[in-house]
């Protein structure tokens, strides 16, 4: 008998050669038909493997995200079996799960290729080889018989791969007729799979080798519904429409310019206005919560970087110091605000009755990332991140990361970010050397973080070991419309830079203290964080950020006169619109207004003049009908109260 | 008989060998007396200089700037001569008149030296020798003879100066027993120098270079009368009051770190929310004249400036480009943002009825000073423009032009600067070929500006040749409290970068046009700008500027709770106010608050308590008594509104 733990700590009894799913069906059947792979004493198994010593077990099921790299990786021999039936002769190399999906690189020699046209046989096959419910089942083989296999075939990838491995450790997995060298980590078998979709091709040289041969990268999706598989695709197209590349684009935000450089937006006045009135918005909030702004350079001397130990960390691969003329003097570009915030904390001494100071500055910053890296906002070389500092006493770190939680959350409410996780980055206890800083101090940071997270009511994980060494972290983990998880506002525990900067603070003792600083940036940057505005919301910002809240369309030239009356009053109330005294239909119009994502459209007729009136249509195409000028302001306003609360 | 042109277009005849002070005796005896130098034909000449010719004669007194030159450099002469007979065998060098002033280079030889406790003894002989009203008289020699005179005397550093200059140039300046190599530009004589200061000493290399002996530097000023010189004193140790270094530590608006590096502010929290009020404060101006903001990165690809001109103006002299790992790029930071408007502009296709585009961003720019070079806020490496690039058709420039001079008056005028002149800097008409652009544009351009400046009456001058090659230009001279003169808010018109960013606009005859440039920046940069309104209100910031504009000041801690109503009050009308809640005495803080500039202090006692009122005093000592909150806080609000109108 073997004794096997499960992962919610019960032990159970198991004759030797039991296989993880035999495991599963003694749990319960319905919940063993859900098991698609395991993972015994930390290592990948197949369902089907006999396990013959004591040991932890975990079963995984589509939900868990080992189930479906497991169900994506065995896609992956499916849609290679695909192929080689397709395209006889076909050479195939590696074929791994992905994040979303699965990719399988092969040689098709020089005469063929595949394109967009040839995916819907590839899946056709694939999904007739998937309903055979073949068997997924791994074999050991000598080096010998493994080379033999693909000398035959003539696939000299295959046989570097294989040239690599010791002897004793080679496997293969069979499925139907199809076999591929493999470590394993399965699914019970093909009829799992019940959804296969082909989504792109692209090259891809071998070993990611610019020297070796390219190959054609196939990459795919698979899902155990068809209706799962809609949905993705759906959810693609979604994001797709959201990209805030495109978005950006077509709303007048941003823009890259080749001459000034890859990764350097320039922000266009609507997107500019936008990021000041979110600047503003947090500006606010932050005055509330006794910060105070300063300004500091772009630039910092070599020096700083080397004190602050950020020389060390981005000095060879960022952008390279800057020289002067003559005199014998270097200079970076900053890539975080910090040190210049300690310098503004060391321009005078301070005792503990100034403490905390919270220093807070709309910095940007300057990072060096390779083209190739550059994604829209998200990826950039230069941002500004909304960052603070706060210096204070170990004593106050308590109240001041309750008070950093509440202004996080408020910026997440106030832009409709409902749904997210928090995760408490705490320190490796069983390797104490890599942190700096005193062990009473870190209890008292990580005690402050964890009773922050609970005192607030987050929904929160602990994390042992994701520590930085110079101190304990919280990070919000966001979920999106579209259910993409982003990582938001960071806040951070440092007990390395008070040190590295020689900061102090008298105490009641009058001796000289090292105060604890927190950073944070509730947005992250502005630039990811509007990015990520524009993929949630689609463009369409809560009404007190959007660019234009509302446009005013005369339904001919005649009705100008009016129009221009109306938007007067809507400017004078502070309402940010629009008028389109186009020569064109209100269809038109109407149509355009659609596209821009504004929230209302004000149609100006005969009517609406002779009543001294307004006809409203909301974005989406809800009728208000015909009310006054002040009732929509009084609409306009109340509707931004509702989601815009002061802090 | 020779023909004198005035400057007033009067002709007069002269017999040949009439002095300048014949002719200035010929137009009054009282004119005359007052008349120290001359100028015939664009050459400095002596008041006793015979004329031989026809030409045109400019007679100077001390209010001109050409006749303190020849008062100063005529006294620099006395205090040479004062020196030679206070330290004998010293060894004179240069002594040339300065903007304020004048100084000596001497040789005192190693034993000797001079300090401020000299300065006494100096005047003393200078001011005798000055009153024994010694004729300033020019003679020739030849360069044997002047050689020979300094050969005897040992001084090197008079033959090396002669040994340079050409036999027949050479000309020596007596009086009394004093004789100096000189080229000449006196006034009459000694006596008219009635008042003399030695202000400081310092170290000067001869000729500048540090490879040469190190000469003693006497720096002096001398006045015709002694009340003159008495202001002038009284104005140096008001400037010393009112340096913006000082003020700027005092008032904690910003520090300089040595780790940050030289020449690059860091804004502290008062200083950052001031620089943020006059921030705004432009921007409501801005939006309301039709301006949109943009934000683009601080540095750009070197190519960018590169097509701009900006490298070959700049790129040896300034901070040099910055490179990047493995890739072949080159980035720069920006000296200047226009290059990055260029290409805002050009991120879609304009038409005529787009224009004018107007772009404003608060940019900062990088430029390399030498060290020795900074000067607090006004010398810097790293400034912040206000900067806004207009984009308009040439038929717009007229109003445009009037638009921004417009925009600038109420920016001098809402901070207080009443005392300015205006300067049109245009084309040199007989350099056409300096100049780019059409003629018929640049004739639109100049006729604008002038046009304007008339317009709006400006008090203005028109500089011709000043103008840049590629635009003609208005700058306000503004003369501060103490009568110091600063260049601000320049208006540039530009026809060159358009061309460079190759900046089109569909006419509406379809073809494609370059839109003419305005570059303006009110302010110039926020630090030189607050550096001189530092220096122009001595702290004492408008009311609607300074960081603080009240503060409480409870006379014992039992009135503590109502003062923190009170502040409470005040902090809910939007008025910035501290509490000074120590326990000290109540003249302790008054003391204190009058020496951080506070407008208005808030004494809170027994009586204000039991009367809900505030007893108010102002900065300087005003008493206005015991009001109620309601009545101060309108008082704040009348007097911001008197002094800051909307634009």
């Amino acid at each position: 008998m073997i004794k096997i733990t499960l992962p919610d700590g019960t032990l159970k009894e198991f004759s030797k050669g039991s296989t993880p799913m035999d495991v599963a069906k003694s749990i319960s059947e319905g919940f063993a038909r859900n098991v698609i792979s395991a993972k015994f004493n930390d290592t990948t198994v197949e369902t089907t493997t006999p396990l013959n010593e004591n040991g932890s077990l975990v079963l995984y099921t589509w939900n868990d995200t080992e189930g479906k790299q497991a169900f994506w990786h065995s896609s992956s021999h499916i849609v290679a079996q695909a192929i080689e039936e397709l395209y006889p002769g076909v050479k195939l190399t590696i074929g791994p799960s992905i994040e979303n999906g699965f990719y399988y690189d092969v040689d098709l020699g020089d005469d063929r290729s595949i394109s967009d046209k040839d995916f819907p046989k590839i899946e056709k096959k694939a999904i007739e080889i998937a309903r055979g419910k073949h068997d997924f089942k791994m074999r050991s083989v000598t080096k010998k018989e493994a080379l033999a296999l693909y000398k035959e075939q003539g696939n000299e990838y295959k046989t570097e791969l294989i040239e690599n491995l010791e002897d004793g450790t080679i496997t293969f997995c069979d499925h139907d007729t199809f076999t591929d060298l493999c470590r394993g980590g399965h699914i019970p078998n093909t009829g799992i799979v019940k959804a296969i979709k082909i989504l792109s091709v692209a090259g891809a040289y071998w070993r990611g080798d610019e020297n070796k041969t390219q190959l054609t990268r196939i990459y795919g999706i698979s899902f155990p519904k068809q209706k799962e598989l809609t949905e993705y695709l759906e959810l693609l197209e979604q994001a797709k429409q959201r990209d805030h590349r495109k978005l950006g684009k077509e709303l007048e935000l941003f823009t890259f310019s080749q001459k000034v450089g890859a990764g350097l937006p320039l922000w266009l006045p609507k997107g500019a206005a936008l990021r000041e009135r979110l600047e503003n918005f947090l500006k606010k909030a932050q005055k509330k919560a006794g910060y105070e702004m300063v300004v500091t350079p772009h630039i910092g001397q070599k020096e700083l970087y080397v004190t602050s130990g950020h020389y060390a960390k981005y000095g060879e691969d960022s952008f390279q110091p800057i020289k002067t003329p003559k005199m014998d003097e270097e200079f970076l570009l900053k890539p975080m605000n910090c040190p210049h915030h300690c310098e503004v904390f060391n321009f005078k001494p301070h005792s503990y009755k100034d403490l905390p100071k919270r220093f807070a500055e709309f910095g940007t910053v300057y990072r060096y990332e390779q083209s190739g890296e550059l994604h829209g906002l998200t990826r950039v070389r230069g941002f500004t991140q909304d960052d603070a500092h706060i210096f204070c006493t170990p004593d106050q770190l308590d109240q001041e990361f309750k008070n950093v939680i509440d202004l996080s959350l408020y910026v997440l409410n106030s832009l409709g970010f409902n749904n997210f996780k928090a995760q408490v980055s705490v320190r490796d206890l069983d390797n104490p050397d890599k942190y700096i800083g005193s062990v009473e101090n870190w209890e008292k940071a990580e005690n402050a973080i964890i009773n922050a997270a609970k005192e607030k009511g987050l929904d929160y994980v602990i994390e042992s070991g994701e520590a930085a060494f110079y101190g304990p972290k919280l990070d919000f983990m966001v979920k999106d419309a579209l259910g993409r998880n982003w990582q938001l506002g960071t806040i951070q525990v440092d007990y390395n830079l008070p040190e590295r900067f020689d900061l102090t603070y008298k105490g009641s003792d009058n001796e000289d203290h090292r105060p604890v600083m927190i950073h944070r940036a509730p947005f992250g940057s502005m630039e990811r964080f509007i990015a990520l505005l524009l993929e949630h919301t689609g463009g369409n910002f809560p009404l007190w950020l959007i660019p234009d809240q509302a446009i005013v369309l005369p339904v001919s030239e005649k009705y100008e006169k009016y129009a221009k009356k109306v938007l007067n009053s809507l400017e004078n109330d502070e309402i940010r619109a629009l008028l389109d005294n186009r020569n064109e239909t209100v269809g038109k119009k109407i149509r355009e207004a659609e596209m821009n994502k504004i929230p209302f459209m004000i149609i100006i007729g005969e009517n609406e003049e002779a009543t001294n009136t307004i006809s409203v249509r909301k974005h989406g195409g809800e009728d208000l009908g015909s009310i006054s000028i002040k009732d929509f302001s009084d609409l306009v306003t109340s509707e931004i109260n509702s989601t815009l609360k002061s802090f």
